[in-house]
This record gives C-alpha cells, structure tokens and sequence, in this order.
C-alpha cells in the first residue's frame, strides 16, 4: 500500500538543547544535545516500526489503522518510554530493541483508542487529516482499532504485560464513565465542584494518565531501576498525564486548529467537561444553563468560558502538579535523562499541539 | 447489579450419553455419564467465572458485556477447552484452575466479537434477547468489548498467549475480508465459484475455525500432549469449527428463531453470502440478480435458495469435513474424551441451535 509518511519532527527534543542552552549550562546543553541525537535515532526506529505495520494492508482494518499511525502525532508517549529507559544505566543492545517494542507498544494502545474514540465521538477530523472513520468508515475504525491493541499487545512480555492490559481496562472503564456523564449533563452540573472534579480526575487518570504511568514504568524496569524508584517514576508520569490532560484541554478552548491538528472545541461540542468549564462554572455558575441548552452556539460558551479566565488557571494548575511530581522524578539518580524529563514536562506546560 | 443468569443446559452433555447408550455401548454410557459430570462441574466454574465478570459493574461498558454473558450461550467453545484438556492424563488440581482461565477466555474472546459484530451489523437480537447495543447504546458495547478482550488476555499465559492473540488478529482481519465483500456484492456474485468458496473459507477459517483451533490446542497443551499432538488436535478443531459455521449458515436459512434466539435470516439481511446462498447461486445463477436488487423481500430470496435443497448440500459438507478431521483426532491417544468429542462433532451436524 501507499502512504505518505510526513517526516517527523521533535519540538520537544529541540526544546531540551535550546533550554538548557539559554539557562547557560553549555555543559547540560551538550550533553543534552547527545542524549537527543540518541533519543532522535530510537524514535526513527519506533516511527519505522509503526510505518511496517501497514506493509502488507491488503485488509481495511489495517488500512484504517495505518491512515491513523501515518499522520505524524507527537510521539509523546514513545518518548517517555525511550527516555525512562534511559534512567538507569542505559539500555543495552538487547534492552534496546525491547525498548523499542514498548514505545511502540505505548503508541499502539494510544492510537487504537483514538481510532475507537471517533467512531464514539463521532470525531471528524484527526492529526491534521480526516479522520479513518471518516475515509474508511465507523466499522473499519472499529476492526482498526483492534487490530493495533492485539499488535501492542504482541509486543509486551511479562510482568509489563499484566501492567498494560490494566491500564487498557482502566482505559475503557473511564471512557465509558465519561460517555455516562456527557449524557446526563444536566445531573452533572448540578453536581458541586468537588464532585465534578473528582469525577474529572478519574476519567483523565484512566484515559490518559494511566498510560502515561505504564510509560515510564516501563523504561523504568528496562533501565533496571529499582521497585521504589520504579513505583516513583509511575507516579511521576500519571502526573505528567493529568498536566497534560490539563493542556490538552487549554487547547481545545483556545489552540489554533491548524497547529493542533484538531478542530476547536471539539471538546464542548462532545459534552465534555474539560478542566477549564469546570473552573468557569464555578466562577460563572449561570454557565451551566448555556451547557445544557441545545441552541447556544459553541462560540458563545467558549467566548464565556474564556472570560473566567479559566484557561490562565488551568494552566497554572498543570505548572503546580507538574512541580509536585518533580519529587517522584528525583527518585531516580541525577542522569541526562532526568534532567531531560524535568525540562520535558516544564516545556510541555506551553505547547501550542 | 443484579443480573438473571438463566440455568445453564447442556444438550451436548446430555447427548453424549444417550447416544452410547442408543449405540449399545453402556460400559462407553457409563464412562462418558461420568465425563459428562466432570465436564458439568468445570463448566459451572466456566459460569461462574463468568458472571463474577460483572459484579462490580458500575460502568455501562462492563454492564453491556454482563448483559451479554449472563445469556445462555451453547459455551461449546469452552466445552472444547475443558474436554482437550483430558485428552491426555488428565488435569491435575492446579491445572484445573489453568484449564478453566482458558475456557473462559475462549468465551470471552466470542462475546468480545459478538459484541463488536452486533454494532458492525447493526443486530438487534443476540441470545433471544435484545443486543447489548440496543439495551446501552453502540458505543457502551464497543467498550464492552474491548473490556472482554481485556479480562480474556489477562486469563492466558504466554505461550498460549501468543497462540491467542495471533486468533484475534485473523478474527479482525476476517471481520475486515467480510465487510468489504460485503459491501461490494455485485463484483463478488460476479466471481467463479470456486473464487466464492475460497474467499467464504477465508474469512470462515478466521472468524470462526481460528477460535476452535485454539480452544483444542490449549486444551490439549494443558492435557500434556505432544507437539505432533497438539498440531493435529488443532487441526481437527478448525475443521469442527468450519463445520460449526456451516451448519449456523443452514440455522440462519431454515432455523427456529425461538430456539436459535437469532433473528431469522439475518446473514442475508447482512448481505453475507453463506455456504447455502454459494450453492444456491451455483444451481440458480439468476439468484445473483435477486441478490443484488434492493427491494426484493429476504423471505423471497430465502425461498429460492431453499428450493436448490442447499442447506441439505451444506450439511452433507459439513458431515464430510467432520468425517474427514477424525483422522486428525484420531492422533491423540484413545480416551473417554477423545470419544466425546467424536460424538460432539458428529452431534453438532444436527444441532437446531
């Protein structure tokens, strides 16, 4: 089959030299500069990976699947694993194609959820490109789907193996919590704050957290890092999850669609309750009448979310638990990947996608 | 939650007996009475297992699997599993345990696809009763499945569990073969015979014989038996499980929806060319016609197959093919269970659900 690789690019990677460059630590920064060089050769083989998986797609729940996985994405979660595994005493030859298989991994249950999300959100658009429901139809992005979570699962051996497919179960229970709540909006903002935040929590803990946790407790075991340390660096990556979960929200509310990839509040219209609403409506508690009305346009919802100033604080909560989880991150030994993840979860804090 | 499960029967079970004993074999009766009794016990832990599954369902993705599964299924996959199992010297206490995990998940991995199946083919009844998609939604039974998948993976150990996931994957890939024919009937009633029948097996051998070849090679891995053993035992439940899907093409044509608690007819409907329909439109070639028109009632096309006497045709094949996999069982060594399994192959031919 044809498909059109767009060349991938690391902002991330680029940001880790630049930082540490400004910051005036030329030392960090070169060395940095090493460890995104070799951070930059894994990534081209898990982005291989990905590529081969759609070789021989002669079928269309490959081809769905390989639509999905042939946008460029950001590669954020691979880069977890790749990263942590450099925790330790860095992954040897061996350890290194096994790494490679979890990064993959992480990016095949990511991207197998995705394809399931839009044919349940009915999303129109994804990475930039319609989405594969939209060119190959609900059914295909279904099989899709599956396919690309029995290929993640190929790739994981145990005792990572148990770990991963409770987070999948994580996954699915939160996904179906949160299409509970979209469809009783009405019980749900009359909710008080504390309940729906909680509500909030978990939904993102399962659907975007968990994973981000198995990440970098994954690299963590290949870097043969202790159970404590490992324990540590899982909290640490569910933290880094929900801050970007938070950001991801921020950009719903207010990213430019044509660096995200994603349609704008996308979101709102789906029902969700993102972080920033859930500030709004407590600044603004009249905006729960807007959320359940039918005939409000998006633009106007937004325009009042954006008024509360929610994004700026959302935000700052993201910065706060990011800071938090930093104690969990120093668990492991002061190493260049480390200081990469410290400057990697800061830097994330303002992306624009 | 409160589910109803319905007392599980077993006419399988129950015809085992009575058929050697109708043979005049009452030592064979005796000893397959007591098989049967064994087979009973491990099948209530199968049940109950089963609906443990949906205990704490607070979620509506676990609540639309529970649904599912608390319906009386035939469990002939998990019979298969739990009767391989003794072909050899018999379980022991702790793999008694082992055997039923993959039992279960051989049940779960059928439902997990009914479930998907049920939203793919937009089926409204399932196990004489309403879909799990129509009672909460397409979306909750999509997570339901992929919540199945989850709880069948986490039940089997490598390196059966490989075995299991390789199944899945041709499961999907079938899944993916049959919507596309599917959607396409003018080019494919267009095609040779022999075209037809090879795509018909393709996708047969992949959504239905995949799963059977499992359930005997696991079973038979836990029984003890040889590599050559376990290969040909393989072989042997692939064939049961074409004639399986056989004889649920006649079910669909002639069958009794209150006893099959499927809608009647509903492969038609579905524009799923069966085995019937295949030699129908041999020994009628203007069928194709009638196929391919959109407002011809299902019952008139019914009739019309009916008439080329292709469900006779169709049993008579899947008497042939069961004939011909004796060989294969024929490899483990002899047993009560190795004779259960031939009276359950020969049994099932006339199964009217």
């Amino acid at each position: 089959m044809t498909v059109d690789p767009i060349p991938h690019q690391d902002p991330v990677l680029d940001a880790l030299a630049d930082t540490s460059a400004r910051a005036g630590l030329p030392d960090l920064a070169q060395r940095l500069t090493e460890l995104a060089a070799l951070l930059q050769s894994d990534l081209a083989g898990v982005e291989t990976a990905l590529t081969a998986l759609g070789d021989s797609a002669d079928d269309v729940a490959t081809r769905a699947a390989q639509h999905l996985l042939a946008r460029p994405g950001k590669r954020i979660r691979a880069t977890a694993v790749l990263l942590a595994a450099r925790l330790g005493k860095g992954p040897g030859p061996g350890d290194r194609e096994l790494t490679r298989d979890l990064a993959v991994a992480a990016e095949l249950v990511h991207a197998a959820t995705l394809l399931h999300d839009d044919v349940i959100d009915l999303g129109d658009e994804r990475r930039g490109a319609p989405a594969a429901r939209i060119v190959y139809g609900n059914t295909a992005s279904i099989l899709g789907g599956d396919h690309l979570l029995v290929e993640a699962l190929r790739r994981v051996r145990p005792p990572l193996l148990d770990e991963i497919l409770g987070v999948i179960g994580e996954m699915i229970r939160a996904e179906a919590l949160q299409l509970v709540r979209r469809a009783d909006l009405g019980r749900v903002t009359a909710e008080s704050p504390a309940q729906r935040s909680e509500a909030y929590l978990t939904v993102a803990r399962g659907k975007t957290a968990a994973l981000f946790r198995f990440c970098l407790r994954a690299g963590a075991t290949v870097a043969g890092l202790s159970r404590p340390e490992i324990d540590a660096l899982g909290r640490f990556g569910e933290a880094l999850g929900l801050a970007f979960q938070l950001v991801d929200d921020v950009l719903d509310l207010e990213g430019d669609p044509v660096v995200t990839g994603k349609s704008v509040h996308s979101d709102l219209r789906e029902g969700k309750l993102t972080w920033p609403v859930l500030i709004a409506l407590e600044r603004d508690p009249k905006l729960a009448e807007l959320l359940k009305a039918e005939d409000v346009a998006l633009d106007a919802i937004a325009d009042r979310v954006k008024r509360t100033e929610a994004a700026a604080a959302t935000r700052e909560t993201a910065a706060i638990w990011v800071e938090q989880a930093m104690a969990d991150l120093f668990q492991a030994p002061p190493s260049p990947a480390r200081r990469a993840f410290e400057v990697l979860a800061r830097e994330g804090l303002s992306r624009k996608r």
